[in-house]
């Protein structure tokens, strides 16, 4: 029996020469191209702006980077690293930007929406991605090397009208960076996601505005610098770009909505065992919350 | 002009020679311990069980360590680290135990109940104090140095009656362990810490129960999958230790139900947002949350 080849070896054989193209150089584009740069994978790039093409070529975030669509003509996979709602209105210049013989991904953060509108727009083959690592960071300066090292990736490849050769070209540039492939459906995917993604947005900002709105300014003052830890990093994504935090809502609003809902129900729980002092099960409620997180998380 | 004075040299002279005592040797009193140790503080330590005052010994988390309260006789300044509801009710034992000429400080996350126990309990020198300082782990291996580096320190030193000797050997404590003195009455350091440390818990805590709660169990396992550093941060004081929760909660009671009514309130008021579809208004919620977080935490 062989041994299994490496991702490495795979995503290479797979790709045949031709490099990974990438649309878009912000924190995950910029941070795939690091990797891939750093694994040996050749690279190509394209951008906006003529300043993100000189500071990416800087920075090496890929091999050849330009604002000239003919760069990403002989990739071999190209993956669409740009803002929920460039991906969800693709315009005719970045279509026929794309080669035809390619495999197209991206990295949106809500998936059966720019699952239709490919499929509307797009004659070609396309499997959805999401990366499920992000930093407050953006922009050209936010790539970071190693970002996605053991975080999932879900890959919408469950219909059964994926070529397996894309999946496993695709599976293999995930494992290449670090991550975990995780397959599953569009619409299972955004399910997901409004859970422990787009919802702890809200309440997280939530939060914020809770201290924000204490009448008594010296509590509100003294609230603000007791703050710690604790406070920062269950604020941590309700602090983050503001754009982002609408486009998710917007167009994941049915199974955000559902979620906020129960969600609601849940905190309502809770208050009415502190408000009718039923310590024992509160006591209960926080065992539950620390053996999920435990489950969910780990130590 | 001679230069002031380091927090260090003025809590050796507030000292004259005696040690600092610790009440206690878990994550406060074991971190506080190392520090000390670490500056050549003398200390001596009090713990309950013969097999914490051994691997306390091992650890090097005081000079002295017994389970005799004999230990604290020599004491000039005895900090109680102990939890919440040993604070609340001191043993006789433990009131013996302290001596009488010593100030006695405390580390509890609730002031106004530990205040009025010890006032009615204790004919000398007190004044409470709380570290906002926190990771999940517990008991005598989760000390750790610096532990307090840059967090807050509540000092409950507002009433005109603490004689300035007191406050400023503890506050030369708490500058040695390299934290920030933050001074207020009990009634306010309660009102703040329900915003920004007790509210919390149970906002996370809901985050949890939501995603466990989901009834379609592929959603969930996905979801479960899914979570990453987002979920992780959000969550994390959620799935903290249930006692100290509940010690908190019911503490602190009122407080906390009020902070959580106020948050019901502005959930619903981002609820309604998706709902209605009001992006822009949305959008212009989480810039505020943006900025806040910005502001009370930093980037």
């Amino acid at each position: 029996m062989s041994p299994p080849e490496s991702p490495l070896h795979t995503l290479r054989s797979c790709l045949a020469g031709r490099p990974v193209g990438l649309v878009g150089l912000g924190l995950l584009g910029g941070s795939i191209g690091l990797d891939l740069k750093a694994r040996g994978v050749p690279t190509v790039a394209l951008a906006h702006r003529a300043r993100t093409v000189e500071r990416a070529r800087q920075r090496g975030l890929a091999d050849v980077v330009s604002t000239d669509p003919a760069v990403l003509r002989g990739a071999g996979l190209v993956v669409l690293c740009l803002p929920l709602d460039r991906l969800l209105a693709p315009t005719p210049q970045l279509l026929s930007a794309l080669p035809r013989q390619a495999l197209i991904s991206d990295v949106g953060s809500v998936k059966g929406p720019v699952l239709a509108a490919w499929q509307a727009a797009w004659p070609g083959r396309f499997i959805g991605g999401h990366p499920m690592a992000g930093t407050t960071a953006a922009g050209v300066d936010a790539g970071q090397p190693g970002l996605f090292q053991g975080r999932p990736w879900a890959l919408t490849t469950a219909e059964t009208t994926t070529p397996s050769a894309d999946l496993q070209l695709l599976q293999a540039l995930v494992s290449v960076l670090g991550a975990r492939a995780i397959h599953c459906t569009a619409q299972d995917h955004d399910h997901a996601v409004a859970l422990v993604s787009h919802l702890p947005v809200l309440v997280s900002a939530a939060l914020l505005h809770t201290v924000a709105g204490e009448r008594n300014q010296p509590i509100r003052r003294l609230a603000e610098s007791l703050a710690s830890s604790g406070f920062a990093d269950t604020t941590r994504v309700g602090g983050g770009n503001p754009r982002l935090g609408v486009l998710m809502a917007s167009h994941n609003r049915q199974a955000l909505g559902q979620a906020l809902g129960r969600y609601r129900e849940g905190l309502e729980t809770l208050e009415g065992l502190v408000r009718e002092e039923r310590w024992d099960q509160l006591c209960a409620a926080l065992q539950r919350s620390q053996a999920l997180r435990q489950q969910m998380i780990g130590p």
